[in-house]
Parts: structure tokens; C-alpha cells; sequence
């Protein structure tokens, strides 16, 4: 599945693998012509859910950053991966995974299949084991070079950040940022008082993170470069309470509790967003509410709700300072993988930062006529993982019951790559010229539709299907005399003539209603 | 002036200084909660204008490149500044901006001004002049440190690029990218091959560059992190036709010559596009084109037709393999800056990485029934300078005609940080609930609304006027008994009353009209 997607994917203008005319280096890819718009939807979507709809703001914070601010958050420190290299090929391996595979080996797998094995190589990946202990582990299982069969050397710290140097004068380290939160609670005094000095107060952000992975395989899901979309909520911790939370406390999430994990069960429960705080599986209100919403937003991308999960992280698994960490999960050809992570952060990164910096971070409580440093529920979504979500959900094979030999993909109308393919029925006619007028009225409307007139119109429309176009506008004869269009909706074929005047409307109201009406 | 608009800017939430809590590192600004949605704003009407009007496509190219790109592109070799350090502070300074210094000093600058001197500092950085000549060029003049009165030693050369490395071997050197084009570039086979092997094809992006400049010190004018918008209009150099050239003929374009440069003018002339084409001042019609568009879109934004010109770089400043270059100057506090550079780069770049990387680029063209490699006009326009120049074109200090004791940005609607503010006259009665499904409504229709419900009423107008709100909408008594509400223009405080149904649409309206109607 995972290699028919991504050769329809590089093939139909969605994903180009990064400076392909010198070979692609691994972990790099770009989005072409047809993934591009679609992306920015994406991003458009969470917008609109994540920051508009509450009254959150948005900033744009920088990449690239001084060491001393990475040093505050720990990623100077332990954002990294053992790293051990073959004595014999050279060839570099992450340590904790060669164990955990030769773990899992050893342990024949019994039944419990992918999730006590990601749990292990978790485990393995715990500061519990050092190096000097992963080397002593590696020895005790005799492991040698999945390659070449050689011996390895010591096991080392590889830091997975893109390190550089600000300035002319040496010495100045800075960093490709590993995620975009920092800038975030940097930018938190300014926005504060910006905007009143009241809390709860969310700052989001959208934009491009760094890791240098060791040696990246799997398409989307393992990025050296990636975009997040974070959003920090800042709130007094002695009132953890969402003001909308009404609005979702009867919403169904999806949870693979602690217990279940414990108990080596694969199986996610579902509880109401009240449940979740009621039953103190959520820390607090406003984690809850952030589920249930991350919920409503992935379905409304296309992602069914059975298809996702978010698994409560083992308290082994999370850092010190956390309040609890749930990762969405959704299942896809390459199993169960993280695309959300929602974390309790507590009052840790703006306290980093207040000791490191010598600033006073913390704001002041009018109604308790205190200061306080504001605790943050974090979202953070991968949008390279989520739109490759997409692309697998949405993913419909020929031969279905529209009888097609074709391929395509049923994307949801407002994160389709284009929101509709205008195609004169025949070049010649002055069909070309009025379609033009028509595409041209389109896209002052927002619309950023597509023009075809090469082909016939019945590869025409197959072309756009494929590439997940969810409306063909055709100008014909019939449009010449009477100024109406016809309009086929990408999922059943079926057509309906609408005035041309009448279009953006129209296509609004189907995207509304997820089919065309007359 | 500038001093003015920055501190407003810092205040106000358009602009924080970016790891501010650690002491800014120079060349680096994060957008704040006002400016991040103006900045997109600004981004969306040039992918409006410059991509989809056109039919032109988009991609996302990755910023990290590995070094091979950047030796075919000519960044390795070329894409630097002269360095020189002072031996007894061990500052580091640009030495051709030192000698250009000591040049305008001991000629007086007589009469000729800022473009004289700036065309010197170009002329000094030209290959023309290398570190060697600059050491001996300084010791003639005898410059000294600017800061201590220091000696200089010998004159370096240091590449402006963020280098890194790519993966745990050491020995893959990386870089941050200087430009977004070269993603394009290496994008073109597959995008073109993606929508029907045609020319012309005009593939853009919006996304950030990096340059790691020697000691910036200009506010937004010089950041080493910055955004672009770069379109690369690829075409059949026997036809460098533009289809849609009609529609801009007859407009005006404001030009500094090549001719009024030599002769020491500063005089830029009004030529049509149609003009620029047949006089030969433009290189092609789809220059001529561009220019013409560049001039619609700044004026769009507010930037009046008299503060900007196209100045024709002279030959010397060029590269080699140039067609010809025309740089968008803006005159702001900092003097004339240029914004936007379209240059006609020939087939420089595909034809540099087809050689390099061995793979075939060229394209073949059907009606001729040939193999060629397209030429491409490349208008690249950075974001963050056309940013500032908004705001100072924007910018209206208090105590004018409007009789205000504030002062209050004049942003066109469409590119405003919010699209409007919904304000309840009163926190009580239910003025505050009413209010909030006003906003709430609004964000649904897409307009991102600010709400704000404290203070009077009439601090709450100059705090929208003060970020460049054009509307406020108040929710009063009337609104609870008749569903009406008021709303509130900028830029005169003229209000009329509209049914509260009705605001997405006549918000739209009054946008569109430039003030509020009954």
C-alpha cells in the first residue's frame, strides 16, 4: 500500500522527492504543484480551528537559534540518539533500535505484535540507558552489523539537531530549532500584554522543524525537515477549565489507556470528553477539550474516527515535568504512527527560561493579586504525517463500484488541491475563451480552480478525479447560448447545469452538502 | 522615522525582537500576534495575484540543500562578502563597505547623494575587486577600526550561507538556502511533466531564506532569516510572449534608466509596459509584463506610485549570463531599498544543473519539434521588506485631520492584521454573550476577528486604529432588541448601522468601496 501511494503520489504532482537531479538525500522531500495547495489547506483548516475559533493568536517566530535557548529547553542536552558505527562497513546505526529489534527477536515476538514492540524501543530509548550501557547491552546480545555482519565500537551521543554558526566569528553556535514551540514561549511576554495580560491566553504557530535523523527511511512519516502547527495554551493552573468545553464534553474520543497498555492490551476504549476528566484520565479540562476537538478536526479531514487513537503515554515514557502526554495515533501502512502530540508541559519551559535567562517570566493574577509562571497544554501536530494520512485515507482504488479504471482520491472539498477543474468541452468555438472568463471569475473569488483543454473530456475529468478534484465546471454549446454550465461531482459522476453566474456559490453549497444538487 | 515605526511596531505586537528574554542576536525578528496574520495576508495577495491569476502553480521546496546544489547554482563559489577583521578589538567588518566609506568621505560626496554612493558600494563588490586588491585598496586609503581606531590585517572572503551537515557522518555539508528559486528549479521536470509538458509554465513559492550577514544592523532590511516570494516564469525564449500582456499595456510603469544612472540622475521616467517593450528597456515582453504587475500589487497594498521605481542595474552589477535585472526601490526612512529584483536569468540555472548533475533538462517542444532549455523571468519579491514598507507608507501619527491624539495605521482592508473587531458596548445585559456569536460567526465566514471588552468604548476604537483595524463592530441595546449593530470605519469614524446577518457580506462591501456606506 505505502509503495502504490507514494508512486501515485510522486507521479501526479503531490510529493517530488528534494533535488532529485542529484539523487535524493534521505529524510527530504518537497510538495509539487498539486501537494502544495493541498498542504496549505491543511494548514488553513488548523487555522481556522485551532486558532481562530477560540480567539487564539498567531505568531511567526525564527528557525534558527542560539544555543543558549536550546540549552534552557534540553535539546541541547538530550534531544539526541545513540549512535554506534560498524567497525567494518563504517556504516552508522542508532543503538537502542539494533537492541530493541535483537529484544524482540530473542523474545520470538510472542503474540503481542507491533505496540510491546514500539513500547520496548521506547524503553530503550529512556535515559535509563546510557552509551556505556547500550554498548554492554549490545555485546551481551552478541549484535553485529545488519549490513555487513562486522563488529561495532562504542556507543555514542548523536545530538539531532542541524547545528551552525551565527555570524562571522566562530564560536557562536546556533541551531535549526528541533520544534517551533520555543519561539512561542519566547514570544510570550509580548504577546501577553499585547493583548491585555489576561489568561487563558493560546499562541500558535505554523512552520518548519529540524532533525537529523541518522538515516531516515519512511516517506513522510520520518522528516530531516518538517512543519508543525503548535499551539500553546497558557493557563493559570489553579483554573485549568476551557471556556468552550461545553461545546465538546459529549464528543466521543478514542483512548488506549495506561491500563490497557499495562496490561498488554492493543485495544482503544471511548469516553466523552466529561468522562475523560470525570475518570481523571486527562490531567485536566483543558486537555480534554483539545482531544475531543483534535477528534472533530481529523475526521473533518477525511481521517475516519476508527482509524485513530490517542494512546496515553506511560509515565515512563514522558519527561519529568509532564502532566500527562497523549499521542494521536493513526493507523497506516506503516502501522500505528504519532501524528498529534497533546502535553501537559506544567510551568517547565517558561521557568527554564526565567532561570536561564535571569528574566522574570511569570505574569500577574489580578483577581489573586499574585504572580504566577502560567502552565501550558500543548498541541503539536505534524502536518507532513497528517497529510499523509490523508493521501492513505482517502485513497480509492479503480474498479469500485463507480465502475472506474482509474484511481483517485476522495479528499474533502475544502482541502482538495484545487477546488474545481474548469475544462472547455471542446477548444475551438470561442468554448476556450468563455471558459477562461469563467475560470478567471473563479479564482477573483478565492477559488483556485484548474484550466484543462488538452485531451477529451472524459480524460479530462479521470485526470482531475485523480488527482482529487472535486468539481468539473464544463463549458459546452448549451453554455454559449444560455450562460449556464455543467457541474459533475468527482465522486459518482453525477452532473447538474448551473447558471455560471451562480458558481462560487454553488460550489460552496456542495462542498457544504458533500454531493451536487440541482 | 524609523526609529518611530519600529517602536510602535515593538509595541504594538507586529514585530518582537526574536529570543528577546536572551538579548536579540542581531538580523533576526519573529512576526508578534498583529503582525503574523498581516504578513500572510500580504502572502495570500501575492499568491492570488502572482500565482493563481495567472493560472501559475506552487510548490514547497525544502530549505536545507545539500552542497552539490549550491556549487551548480554558483552559492558556494560566489555568494559572499569580504571579510576583514581588526587586530587589536578583533571586530569583524564588511571591507567593502569600509572602503566604500572611506571613498564617499574623501570625495565629499558633493552633491550626488545616497545613489551615487550606494552604486559605489556595488561596484566595490563586484569579483572585480578580490579580498587581495580590497587588503591593499585599504591600506592606501588607510582605514583604521571604526570602533577602536584599530589596524587592519589581510581581507578574507566569508561565505554568507548558514553551512551545516547533513546526517551523523561528517563530511556531508549542508546549507541553509539563500534563495527559494533553486528548489524550483530542481522541482521543474516533475511539475512540468505533471500538467502537460507546455510552456510557458510559472512555477512559484513563498517560504524563508537564509543568509548569515556579517554584522546586520537595518531592522527588517537585513535579516539573516527571511521570507520570499519567488515566481520562476519558464518559456520558449523564441516566444517570450506573455498571453495576458493586453491587459497591462497601457499601464504605467516609473523606471530609473540605465541612461539617467550614467548621467549621475536620480530621476525615475513613466514609461507604459507597451513602451518599456518598444524602446527596448525592458529585455521581453514578459518583463515588461511583470513590471507592470509588481506596480498594481504595490499600490494594492499601499504603497503610492510615487515612493517606488524600477531601477535597471547597469551591466556591471549583473551576472554574466544576466539578460537583465530591474530592482523595485522603495523610498523609506532607510533611503531607496529594493524590495523586489526581477531578472532575467536566461537558462542560466537549468543549464548549470543539467551540467552538473548529468541529467537531461531540456524540454521538448512540439510545435517546433526540438529540444531546448527554457529561459526564465524571475521576479522575487522579500516579504519582510515589502512589510515595512507598508507600515511606514501605513503609517499616520496622531494630531491630523481626524483630530486624534493617536496615531493609527491606513492598511488596505485586505491585508489589515484582522479584518475586523467585535466590541460589546457593555460587559453586562447579555451585551457580551450577543457579542461573542458576532465573532464567532465572523471567524466561520472566514474574516479573523479580533473581540476586545475592556475598557471604554472609546479606548477600545483607538486601540483598533492603533494596529490598523478598519472596522469595529458594536453590539449595544439596539443590537439586543433589533439585531443591528454598528460599525465603525477607521479612517474618518463614521458609523452606520447594518443588520447583524448581513456583516460578512457588507464587511466585504465596505472593503471593497473603501469606507462604510448605509
Amino acid at each position: 500500500m505505502k509503495e502504490e501511494i507514494m508512486d501515485v503520489a510522486l507521479k501526479r504532482g503531490f510529493l517530488i522527492p528534494s533535488n532529485e537531479a542529484y539523487g535524493q538525500v534521505s529524510g527530504f522531500y518537497d510538495y509539487g504543484s498539486v501537494g502544495a495547495p493541498m498542504k496549505r489547506k491543511i494548514e488553513d483548516a488548523w487555522r481556522k480551528s485551532f486558532i481562530w475559533r477560540d480567539g487564539n493568536l498567531e505568531v511567526e517566530t525564527v528557525m534558527i537559534l542560539p544555543e543558549i535557548v536550546l540549552k534552557a529547553s534540553g535539546h541541547v542536552g538530550h534531544f539526541g540518539d545513540p549512535l554506534v558505527g560498524c567497525e567494518k562497513c563504517k556504516k552508522k546505526f542508532r543503538a537502542d533500535t539494533l537492541v530493541a529489534d535483537a529484544i524482540g527477536e530473542k523474545a520470538g515476538e510472542g503474540g503481542q505484535g507491533e505496540h510491546v514492540k514500539r513500547l520496548k524501543e521506547h524503553l530503550a530509548r529512556l535515559p535509563g540507558m546510557n552509551p556505556e550501557e547500550l554498548t554492554e547491552k549490545m555485546r551481551e546480545l552478541g549484535i553485529g552489523c545488519p549490513e555487513c555482519g562486522g563488529g561495532f565500537g562504542e556507543v555514542g551521543w548523536f545530538n539531532l539537531m542541524f547545528k551552525t554558526n551565527i555570524g562571522p566569528v566562530e564560536g557562536n553556535p546556533g541551531y535549526a530549532r528541533p520544534e517551533t514551540a520555543q519561539g512561542i514561549f519566547l514570544a510570550f511576554p509580548r504577546v501577553f500584554r499585547a493583548h491585555g495580560s489576561r489568561l487563558p491566553l493560546g499562541i500558535g504557530q505554523i512552520g518548519k522543524s529540524f532533525r537529523n535523523e541518522i538515516s531516515p527511511r519512511q516517506g513522510l512519516i520520518r522528516l530531516r525537515e518538517f512543519t508543525q502547527m503548535e499551539l500553546e495554551y497558557f493557563f493559570n493552573p489553579e483554573s485549568a477549565l476551557h471556556p468552550r468545553f461545553g461545546e465538546v464534553e459529549g464528543r466521543k474520543v478514542r483512548v488506549l489507556t495506561r491500563e490497557a497498555q499495562v496490561s498488554g492490551s492493543d485495544e482503544a476504549q471511548e469516553f466523552t470528553a466529561k468522562e475523560l476528566v470525570e475518570k481523571k484520565i486527562a490531567p485536566n479540562q483543558i486537555m480534554a477539550y483539545f482531544l475531543a476537538r483534535e477528534t472533530e478536526f481529523y475526521e473533518s479531514l477525511g481521517v475516519p474516527s476508527g482509524d485513530f487513537r490517542f494512546r496515553h503515554m506511560l509515565k515512563e515514557e514522558t519527561p519529568h515535568y509532564s502532566g500527562g502526554n497523549f499521542d494521536l495515533e493513526v493507523s497506516t501502512s506503516y502501522g500505528w504512527v504519532e501524528t498529534i502530540g497533546t502535553a501537559y508541559r506544567t510551568d517547565f519551559d517558561l521557568s527554564s527560561h526565567a532561570k536561564t535567562s535571569g528574566q522574570d517570566l511569570s505574569v500577574f493574577i489580578e483577581e489573586e493579586k499574585k504572580k504566577i509562571i502560567p502552565h501550558v497544554v500543548e498541541p503539536s501536530f505534524g502536518v507532513d504525517r497528517l497529510f499523509w494520512a490523508v493521501l492513505e485515507k482517502c485513497y480509492r482504488s479503480g474498479g469500485g463500484a463507480e465502475g472506474r479504471d482509474w484511481s483517485w482520491f476522495d479528499f474533502p472539498p475544502r482541502i482538495a488541491p484545487f477546488g474545481c477543474a474548469v475544462l472547455p468541452l471542446m477548444k475551438k468555438d470561442g468554448l476556450k475563451e468563455y471558459a477562461e472568463g469563467l475560470v478567471r471569475a473563479l479564482r477573483e473569488e478565492g477559488v483556485n480552480a484548474l484550466f484543462d483543454v488538452s485531451g477529451s473530456i472524459g480524460k479530462r475529468y479521470a485526470r482531475q478525479d485523480e488527482i482529487g478534484t472535486p468539481y468539473c465546471v464544463t463549458a459546452d454549446y448549451e453554455s454559449l447560448e444560455k450562460g449556464t454550465v455543467t457541474v459533475r461531482f468527482r465522486n459518482d459522476g453525477k452532473q447538474v447545469r448551473v447558471p455560471a453566474g451562480e458558481l462560487p456559490a454553488r460550489l460552496r453549497e456542495f462542498a457544504k452538502a458533500g454531493k451536487v444538487t440541482a
